[in-house]
C-alpha cells in the first residue's frame, strides 16, 4: 500500500481537472490511499459531483489547505509566507510521515521550494533535480535534469547521475548505465562543463558500482541503447524534452497525412502523455515528490499519482539516501 | 546559375557515396555547375563507373586535391598543415571566387576551420554558427547554432540571431521573427546567458528591423508558430537537433506498429533527411559553406548541394555583410 497526497489546487485546470484525475484512478486495484489536499468543502463538492462520497470511501481522505500558489512572483517567498497553501500542506504531509509521496501539477518552482522546505535535501545532494522516464526504443530511459536546476557544475551533474541511477534502479531497470549528454561521443567533446563532468563521473561512478558509458548524444535519448540514465543540466534537459515532445507531435501530424488516418497517430501521442512520461520525479529530496505538467489532463495527473505510488513501494528515498551516504563516507 | 564545389573525400562513405550524390543531381534542371574536389584520376574513375564522362559534361569539372581530413586529431592544425586537403581546396575555391559555394560532409570541425581560413569571417561576427532549416508545422524554421560554437556569450547569441535572420530572409521566409530558445516564455526565465541575451536582443534587433519575439521553448521549434529563427548556443542546439531526429525516428517506429505498415512512416523520416533539413549552413563566413551529416546518404548530400546553390542565388553573403555592416556603423 502507498499513501499519496495530491494537490487539488495546482495546475492550469485546477481544481476541476485534478478532481477528474481522482475519478480516473482505480485506487483499490493500485492499492493507493489518496489524500486530496485543498479546501475541504470544495473538495467534497467536486468529488460528490463526480459520484464519489468521501465519507464512505476508505481509500480517500481530505487534508485541509487554503489556496494554490500564484503563477507569478517568487515561488519560494510565496511558499514561505503561505503555510496553508495546498502545495506546502501536501509536501508537509510527506515531511511529517503522514503520507509516502505527494503530487502537484501546479507551479513547478513552488513545488520544488515546498519539497525542499518540508522534506529537506538528501545529504550530499546540493540541489534537487527533475527526472522523467522516456519510453525509448530499447526500454525506459531516465532523463535528468529537465528543469529544476538551469545551471549546473560538474559536481552537481555527478550528483544528478547518482540520483538518476537510484531512480532507474528503483523502477526496476537492471544495472542501468549512465551517460553524459554531450555533442559527440568521443572523449574531449563538449563544453567546459561536460569535460569536467566526464572526468568526475569516470572517477566517482564506478567506485559506487554504477556503470558509466561516457558521453552520449541527443539521438541516444530516444533509443536508450547506450545508456538508461542520461544526465544533463536543467536548461539543456528542459529544451530537449520539450523539443522531443514537439517533434513527436510534428511526426504524428505528418504520419496522419501519410497514412490518411489520424486516429492511430493520436493514440501514440496520447500514450506518451499518460504513461510514465507524464511524471516528473524530483530527485534529491527526502520525500517522494512528483511534479506534472501544469496543463496536464486528468489521465496525465492520474499517471503522476501512479508513479508516486510506484516510487514509494520501491523505496526510492531509502536507496538514494544509502547511495549518497556511501559516497560521503568514502569522501571522508 | 550557381557554381558549387563538392568535397569528394569528406564523409563516412566517401568517395563512393559522394560520387553517388553527383549522379542523383540533375545539374541542368538545377542550373548548377558542379566542381568535384579530389584526386582527378579517382574522381574520373568513380564517375565513369556511374555512367558520367567528365570530359563531355559541361556542367561538371574536377578540381585537384590530395586527401581528406582525418577524423581524429586537431582539425585546425590538420587543415593548416595540409594545403592540398580536399576540404581546404574546396573552401579555397570559394575564397578565390572560382565558385559561389562549397559543400562537405566530412569532419565538421575541419570544414569550419577551412571556411574561416579560406573565406574569412564577416566583420562583426565573432565566430561562425551552423544553421539548419527544419520543416516545422507552420513552415520552415531556422535553428542556429547546432554545434559550431558549443559555448556562447550574449553578444555571440545576438550575432547568431542576426545571421539566422539573414539566412531565413535569403530563403524567402517573409519578415521572419527571431526567438531565443529558453526554458519558459515569460521574462526572467532561464540561465544567466539567456537573461543577458534577451536584454541584448531586445536592444539591438528591432533597431535593425528584425522582429524579436522574446523567449520560445523547445516545442516551438517543431511548430514554428512563434518564431521562424530560433537562436541558441551550439551545445543546446546540437543536443536538441539530434534529440528531435531521434524522437521522429522513435515516433516512426511506433506509428509503423500502430498502423501495421512501416512504409509511409519510413517515407516521412526519409523526407526529413533529404529535404533542406540535411544541410547545415555555416553562417558568418564570407563564402557559402554547407556542412552535411558525415553519415549522409547520396540524396542527403545532393540536398546539401541544392541548398548551397539556393543560398548563392539569393545572395546570402551579401545580405549578411550588409546587415552586420549596418550594426557596426551604428555602434560607432
Amino acid at each position: 500500500m502507498a499513501r499519496v497526497a495530491l494537490d487539488l489546487m495546482g495546475g492550469d485546470g485546477a481544481p476541476e481537472v485534478v478532481a477528474d484525475a481522482v475519478v480516473a484512478l482505480d485506487l483499490d486495484a493500485l492499492d493507493i490511499d489518496l489524500v486530496l489536499v485543498g479546501p475541504p468543502a470544495l473538495a467534497s463538492q467536486l468529488l460528490f459531483a463526480r459520484g464519489i462520497n468521501v465519507g464512505t470511501n476508505p481509500r480517500l481522505t481530505i487534508l485541509s489547505a487554503t489556496s494554490g500558489v500564484l503563477m507569478n512572483g517568487d515561488p519560494l517567498s510565496h511558499v514561505r509566507t503561505n503555510p496553508n497553501a495546498s502545495v506546502l500542506v501536501a509536501a508537509g504531509a510527506v515531511g511529517a510521515g503522514a503520507v509516502d509521496a505527494w503530487v502537484s501539477v501546479g507551479h513547478s518552482g513552488a513545488s520544488v521550494a515546498a519539497a525542499v522546505l518540508s522534506c529537506g535535501r538528501v545529504p550530499g545532494m546540493s540541489r534537487p533535480a527533475l527526472a522523467v522516464v522516456l519510453p525509448a526504443t530499447s526500454g525506459p530511459v531516465v532523463l535528468v535534469d529537465v528543469g529544476a536546476a538551469p545551471e549546473a557544475t560538474a559536481n552537481v551533474l555527478t550528483q544528478f547521475a547518482m540520483a538518476g541511477w537510484c531512480y532507474a534502479t528503483a523502477l526496476g531497470i537492471p544495472d542501468p548505465a549512465v551517460g553524459l549528454l554531450n555533442i559527440g561521443s568521443e572523449a574531449g567533446k563538449g563544453d567546459a562543463l561536460r569535460l569536467a563532468a566526464d572526468t568526475l563521473m569516470q572517477e566517482r561512478l564506478p567506485a559506487l558500482g554504477v556503470r558509466y558509458t561516457g558521453s552520449v548524444e541527443g539521438h541516444d535519448v530516444a533509443t536508450g541503447a547506450r545508456a538508461q540514465v542520461i544526465v544533463t543540466d536543467g536548461f539543456t534537459g528542459n529544451v530537449l524534452l520539450k523539443g522531443m515532445e514537439g517533434a513527436v507531435g510534428w511526426a504524428a501530424q505528418q504520419m496522419a497525412l501519410a497514412y490518411g488516418n489520424a486516429i492511430p497517430a493520436r493514440a501514440v501521442v496520447a500514450g506518451t502523455a499518460t504513461g510514465d512520461f507524464a511524471a516528473g520525479m524530483l530527485l534529491g529530496v527526502n520525500g517522494i515528490t512528483v511534479i506534472g505538467h501544469g496543463a496536464g489532463r486528468p489521465n496525465e495527473i492520474a499517471a503522476c499519482v501512479r508513479m508516486a505510488a510506484r516510487a514509494a513501494k520501491s523505496d526510492l528515498i531509502g536507496l538514494t539516501q544509502r547511495t549518497f551516504s556511501t559516497l560521503l563516507e568514502r569522501a571522508r
